[in-house]
């Protein structure tokens, strides 16, 4: 029996999804500064660079327990450690792709991932032309195989990238094969439950608002 | 001197962002009940179908001047075809990709954006390995070319998948350039402007959300 740790894991505090989207940014930021040698940071100078209201950065950051000093601001190393920490992106997490096509053999190639926490170990598919290959060292699997091979690999996250008709099955079967996470990445909506912590990314949503925006 | 014509780039009703990301999951909804032979659909179908309220589904649907029938419900084609109309799927919008790095080379090779109207047409970096290289047909020019490329090839949109720290300088060389849309891909958030539309589609920030939502 593994010993009891008081892990991040187990002191995550309950933030807001939205404040939970903002803090990338506010870490793309401090990043760039800490590489640029500042030292200090107010949230009024977050706020100049990213167009977010400063009471919503102290906001966001008080979540995390970060607090500014007055007229001093954040320390721009500790707030850049605390949101990676809080992030979760210096710890590996296990996934599988489901669906070697077109967007998921690209997200499986995008190295840029893992820089952010997310290891695909293996993908999935239907198609016999590809079952049995690997892609960038990572084996694809037929996906009768799912649940032995996610025991076996201790994958946590499944990362969907099935044609949109299959996308509501393979998510069941991820549940079932004791996938704790999914990420969507079709433009089906997989209903929210609570066995799993679901993502609906649809990149497709995105270009939609964009055309719109540059129409009107 | 071009005729002006009434097109659906003229007409395009306001409608707001958060309904408009609903839209594609209510497409694919349609598109499946249309390749089943479904002929009519009630908003209550869709709702329970995609765990979204039914009057705000057919709210959403209203914006398009989409009204369903009494007791009938929406006709199917009808609703997909008014949808894919309206969401600019069925239109080629040229574009180019900013930095063709892990992530960049990763959505030039997915096929996928091509069915959602995007064209990647030509893909720029700074790297003189890749410069004068191409890729999936598409050539890879020096970013110094930007400017005449986007006049000779009448590219509208540019996909930032550059370092992050690069961000802001590229987008504002692409508003420079005469893109009219950006869809940035990387964690720095670009901020709104009136001469351009712009999309920050960070993934991570998704990533982030589910680590959060698993660790609860």
């Amino acid at each position: 029996m593994k010993p009891l740790r008081l892990t991040m894991e187990n002191q995550v505090p309950y933030v807001p999804e939205p404040a939970i989207r903002r803090l990338p940014w506010y870490l793309a930021c401090v990043t760039r500064l800490r590489t640029q040698g500042v030292e200090y940071v107010s949230s009024t100078a977050i706020s100049h660079e990213l167009n977010v209201d400063a009471s919503q950065i102290a906001k966001d950051l008080s979540y995390l327990n970060i607090k500014g000093k007055t007229r001093i601001g954040y320390e721009v190393v500790e707030l850049e450690r605390g949101l990676i920490d809080f992030l979760g992106f210096h710890r590996e997490h296990k996934a599988v792709m489901m669906g070697v096509g077109s967007l998921g053999a690209a997200l499986m190639a995008d190295s840029g991932l893992s820089r952010y926490g997310l290891n695909i170990v293996a993908g999935f598919d239907v198609n016999p032309a590809v079952v049995g290959t690997s892609l960038g060292g990572k084996p694809i699997y037929a996906l009768e195989e799912l649940s032995d091979r996610v025991r076996e690999l201790e994958a946590e996250i499944a990362v969907i990238a099935v044609p949109v008709e299959s996308a509501a099955e393979v998510a069941e079967l991820c549940v079932k094969a004791g996938i704790k996470a999914l990420w969507n990445f079709t433009p089906f909506r997989i209903k929210p439950s609570a066995d799993v912590a679901i993502s609906n990314t649809s990149i497709y949503a995105h270009l939609a608002v964009m055309y719109n925006r540059m129409h009107e």
